[in-house]
């Protein structure tokens, strides 16, 4: 077996997660690597180091466990909140509602996603709102259907756009009045709080969250996410359900040590920022081109829009690659930590030129 | 936050998943890292290589998945083979009864682990039978009971012993006579065939196995296992299987690039002997040591003694870490792909040390 | 505690598991009490009985369960048709998606229930289409949604139609040729074959059903449906499945013998013809009122109609009991095999009387 | 069809569901069938008086939930007193761990059972103890093991002997001291209560029992078990928790009706008084006889006895049928309510006449 160095590729507009591991966060691994031996199941100093400084980000005293990926994350936290005979509300176009084949139904043994009514101009953008959530709630509450036990957000959703703190506090009144748990998928909170400019808490736990999947993945490790809860009564036996779900990595270093990496110069923020303003540059070179359609302003790292279907085609043709989600040209454009403004203007500049006339 | 280098800790006998990543996995780690954007899920060159190179390994067309742990890679498999009302039979001291919090329960839904009769010679040294496995399927054949679907053998054992390969083929025949499929929990595999010196499908397809997980992380990997299917028969839709149980890396390639490290040069079986030698050496070193009482014969990288509780509790206050299994003494000392023959010997001696008059 | 003889109560028009058992039914019950030891867990004659009679009914050598609900009936077929990972294509209206708390999703342990668009003539009328089905099935074909295996039908459906025997046939052949499975929920399977006038066997196995539930308790029984597996293949282990489950009866044969009740004589069709007829004279009765919007002809044993509020309130405070499923007045009346002309006729009258005018 | 008058069969000895309805259960069940319609799921007046009823025997307010049989009734309280990564506590000989077909395990998504030391006095008869149950919960407790939650107590055991008043108070001690959820099995409750001459509510809640699981159905019910929360903080949801798992009946008067034929007038206790008399006049009669060895004195309604294999051999060409429990010639013969004095006699007679000599 030959051992080529192979080029950096093309970068693409795919996913962020095609992007690799930030050089913070490699730095960190490289020492975990060169630690020797250290105790497994999470009992080393990397582990114990960013617990407490996740618990100083978030400014208060959390409960912390780290997973392999956001499947799992999403999956167990929810399992957490809700027996097999409860329901989870969440948006049609939600992650654990489309994306994880039917990780959150399997891990809680049953529980159903309530898809809440998509048909308003929050709905459009991918969020829910206080009514939605009230009218899924009080849909039903006979014993012939799974009660509502759970809201989960995500944030930033998966439309690329951001709750405001007063969004997330509206949705948590509701939520906390009908006896519902606030969970988040933040599998790109830090590009919510990129955004927002406030603190992790604000969107938090000062906004009545009860637990928040943090995205490490996205923001530049090369595996892992953060179960961060800030109802501790929530987590009794955590460990005990993270280790039985396979969860538990036994050389845990590897997936705790890069964390320190994002989390120190506040390296995770700085990763977003760039993610966000790559998709603010993408945004702007292509929204007032003929035939392009953006859906919605992009305030996270994506842009949607409509483009002409011989302009995938040609796109596609060059290399390109990136999804399609909507019907009749409805494209994603996700940009990550490491996309390069060079990229990003190539790529305006080669669907400018596939464009029509 | 500052970021020092930690020293190298002391080297450890606790387990073998103290040690860190092997140098060569290292350096396709490093690979993987340098390379910029890759198409996530398992689409990316690494994962495609290192499954050709494992086919080439096993001298089979084998069906080959990565996920994140051995428990994930052993409750995955053997929820494969058998439905929630069926059972496993295994002995007491399998990993999957002992230390993985109910993994194979929860993800098969419930099958039940049937413990075999370990009151004979082979059972002592951590191993299934013929005789006990047919004596666990002819048990019960009502349907008030778990209906027996598959035998798991552990190859090396937990007891640091091996089966050899006419051990696995008999079994194996009584399994397919019974209607079982073989499971081997190998997450000392490569350990095993270091020991036979044979090749990796002696004791696996060509023996009768049907799946293997074949452990990655404790032969020198950061994460990450290996579940191979010999019957592709069985893995019918396990990709979709891995993804809902949170098993499947985005970033695909930082799990599956250091492998070609573990494959190139055959460098796993080089890892596993030298964890192998270490035991015999240590083994060499405390046998004859008035005191100790070796509980058999190592055949892999681990050893099982007896020490005179003092002197557990001196080795301990020495900083020496080690799992006691056993009432009364019994010790296991594990060693790693990366144990020096300083930190035997300067243990060895400690132990020599520790022990009355 | 005294022991008073209960007067017979008004007839209701909520549910056909309001009615009690027929007298056929109660004549076999009353044997199976009359009869002393038995052997337990269905080794009784009359369970072997009725399964001869069932098969002699199917005119096929089919497998055939008894279990107490549907809930379980649907939930334990649809488990044995598709792994967690899987999926379940059926129609908004669906007893399995709307009624039965997420047991398919419970004893699958997570297979998700796709809805398929109900936005045509059919769908309005609670039935799938081959081209609602076709598009479920080639929505997605990617690892990150659960993979549809299984196509449920209702059978007479929760809008009290029924499929004729050629859309079923063309639904199945659609499964067939896509690699679904075809569950017939039958919770009113009688009432469907009384409508067609067709043997059971033309709307099930041979138009392609594979399992169907048919229902007991709305038809008379006290409590029981069977599970007919047409394709014996599909019922291997389904015994330990049912014990596993908590659905084998210890005195089976007060389950299964108030079946013969129903088989002899062809009770079973006379009480289907006697509920739908009931509808009919209902749907006479009041299609022409004015105020009184029938939303659709009944096919089966329910009447589905809008009314005006101050209707509904003034039918209630008569004492008169039903469902409404639609906002805006519409209501469900469902007849069952005990319901009398008597009663029908005082109920039209009473909605006449309620009507402005 | 036919439907001849079957003549009542020999009575046996192998379980106490062989037997049938008692008679006034018959006369409830009667009139539950003559009432016309009725509520569903349990909106009825019978299953509101039934639950009266209990709460008075019981002497407190506690939450009665029925279900179909006692796989049911166990794994549902199970359930809902522990998540998967839990485990339970048990003897070897326990129904939930031998003749449930892994029921406890599938409901609650995998908790495992432990099974605790049966080599004492105490565990000969099928009994926990307080020191078993200390071993068990302080074995371990790593999150690499399920943690224990649960103690489940058997009372009458699978033995045939009983639990003193004082023996479930001290398990019950240890179980709070330790945090563990108390669960009791009655699926022979009344038999216990027989013995012991004591109040339901001295065993059960005065003990420091949580949930009991009441047994209907050997006592002379059609079909039927009560969960009874004493406990009420414990039974939230749980009606939703019944629902989904198929346990709710839709007739449900037809499963709680007879209940107020077994309570009034303390049917139930003279149907186990007459079912433990009978155990011991076959005792009585067999305890003496050479070649016959006693195992344990009765303590319930079952003679457990080694008898020799040539004698076991005869009895069973007699038509005799019994259980064989333990290699060698142990035998359980079981009495019901319903046996009479002459099948006793006959059956004592036919064993004397099959012993040598």
């Amino acid at each position: 077996m030959t051992h080529p160095a192979t080029p950096p590729r093309q970068q693409q507009f795919a996913s962020d997660n095609y992007a690799g591991m930030c050089p913070n966060a490699a730095r960190w691994f490289q020492e975990a690597t060169a630690s020797g031996h250290e105790p497994a199941y999470g009992d080393d100093g990397w582990t114990q180091r960013v617990s407490e400084a996740l618990r100083e980000l978030f400014q208060t005293d959390c409960d912390i466990y780290f997973v392999f990926n956001g499947t799992a994350a999403n999956s167990l936290a929810l399992a957490s909140l809700c027996q097999s005979y409860h329901s989870v509300i969440c948006t049609s176009v939600a992650h654990i509602e489309t994306d994880e084949c039917g990780g959150p139904e399997f891990f809680s043994n049953g529980s159903k996603l309530l898809v809440a009514e998509a048909d308003s101009a929050a709905g459009r953008l991918g969020k829910l709102t206080p009514d939605a959530v009230e009218a899924m709630v009080t849909k039903r509450s006979d014993i012939h259907y799974p009660k509502p036990k759970v809201v989960s957000l995500t944030q930033a959703t998966e439309l690329g756009t951001v709750y405001t703190v007063e969004e997330v506090r509206a949705i948590a009144a509701i939520a906390k009045r009908r006896h519902l748990k606030v969970h988040m998928d933040g599998a790109r909170f830090a590009n919510a709080v990129a955004t927002l400019g406030c603190q992790p808490s604000d969107i938090t736990w000062r906004a009545g969250v009860d637990v928040l999947c943090f995205g490490g993945t996205k923001n530049g490790l090369p595996v892992g996410e953060a179960v961060v809860f800030f109802d501790r009564a929530l987590s009794v036996d955590f460990a005990w359900r993270v280790k039985q779900a396979g969860q538990l990595a036994s050389k845990m270093r590897f997936i705790s040590a890069p964390w320190l990496g994002l989390l120190e110069n506040d390296t995770w923020l700085a990763n977003a920022r760039h993610a966000n303003a790559m998709a603010q540059r993408l945004h702007a070179a292509i929204r007032d081109l003929a035939g392009v359609q953006v859906l919605h302003e992009p305030r996270a790292n994506a842009v949607f829009a409509r483009l002409p279907p011989p302009a995938v085609t040609a796109l596609r043709a060059k290399g390109w690659r990136f999804y399609e989600f909507i019907a009749g040209g409805g494209c994603r454009f996700m940009c990550a930590w490491d996309t390069t403004p060079e990229s990003v203007d190539a790529f305006a500049a080669d669907i400018a030129a596939a464009l029509p006339g």
